[in-house]
């Protein structure tokens, strides 16, 4: 697929749930929260309702923990009419801190594939959410030595890959993208004519889903991300 | 001061309160706070608190509205003792989506400084904030054509700068800062060798001050960002 030996060629890596465990954190604060309004609402429209408010409101928020967590409060105060004790909004503020906190969780083998990896190609973190929370993910990995920039989007459509492309000043064929979304990192990726390596996580969060196969020559779909190198 | 017609030459634009105004809407946001919790607390008071909570909140929410409304959730609940009304935490999230949704009001003669500037430098916008707000901001702004591109920062130390010019690929002594704030635009920059015009802005936060004055050879302050032109 590739030809080895060029630094010319990057490989961008999605971060959550592509290096590091996330959507289950994201998961369990949502069950919280549905367990917070259960006097209230059943957990079912609960969840529902959070994720709602969430995709409303991320023209204002964009990803991420912060987001959520403002998400969460006004959804609360909006399904329970106001009824939500304060208690359990503070709750949600430190839930939030909670997983901000956390310590980064690896998925299998991939210090490793980095490792081999970045001598031969140019590696980047190609990741939507919060900066901040990533840039403190990443440091937390031990796996900064490997990358040579993070590319922190605000979205992952087209037009910011074509940005994210234009700005590495490569050809797009010269574009690698490894990441767990159909929607975020495999999708917009072959549109614009690069590649990319499909590494399915166990869980995808509702927005992130495709409901359909993809086939295209351009894209690899592998179970582990140790499976990469054999490509690569 | 800088040779003109190289291309490798970058100006760093700082955008909050350098091209845009920006301080004077979080101030009136906090005046706001103040008010909305005034019969528990006198507003020089409940200005502090909401301060101390933010600077204690960085760590984990960097800088921004989202942080912003975050922090006055939880210093509002902390002060009043959990009886702040959920009408009013509801318009702290309001106060913020407003905020989030507010047009861009440019400083004067920004467009043509930049406008001039682009014909001889490689002009880039290096800001800390929420990476969707600054897109937002910036798209709005009718700006983005002049810049190559947005280096959002999670913070401005001499870090972060560092890794900015590393990742533009140059060195230190092409890199020319222009912002407002002492902290965060000149200092950090001057001490790693660059160059930096100060140009104040009519109000500074808090955590932006430093109180001495500033004397470097490699610092000019001016007065309006037009002045700048005398220079570069």
């Amino acid at each position: 697929m590739l030809k080895e030996g060029t630094t010319r060629k990057v490989i961008a890596f999605d971060a959550d749930d592509t290096l590091w465990h996330n959507e289950p954190y994201f998961r369990a604060m949502e069950q919280e929260f549905c367990d917070l309004v259960i006097s209230h609402l059943p957990a079912k429209d609960a969840a529902k309702a959070v994720y709602d408010m969430q995709i409303s409101n991320l023209k204002y928020y964009g990803y991420g923990v912060k987001s959520m967590v403002l998400s969460m409060i006004e959804c609360a105060i909006k399904i329970t009419s106001g009824k939500i004790s304060h208690d359990k909004i503070e709750r949600m503020i430190q839930m939030g801190q909670e997983l901000l906190d956390k310590p980064v969780e690896l998925i299998e083998d991939v210090a490793f594939v980095l490792e081999q990896l970045q001598q031969n190609y140019r590696l980047v973190l190609a990741t939507k959410g919060d900066l901040l929370d990533q840039q403190r993910k990443l440091k937390n990995s031990n796996l900064e030595k490997y990358f040579h920039h993070i590319e922190v989007m605000s979205d992952k459509t087209e037009n910011d890959y074509r940005r994210v492309i234009d700005h590495l000043d490569i050809d797009t064929s010269d574009f690698v993208m490894v990441g767990n979304s159909p929607k975020s990192d495999i999708l917009p990726v072959l549109a614009l004519g690069g590649h990319a390596f499909h590494v399915p996580y166990l869980t995808t969060w509702e927005h992130e889903k495709v409901d359909y196969v993809m086939e295209h020559d351009q894209l690899i779909t592998v179970k582990k991300i140790k499976d990469v190198l054999e490509y690569l």
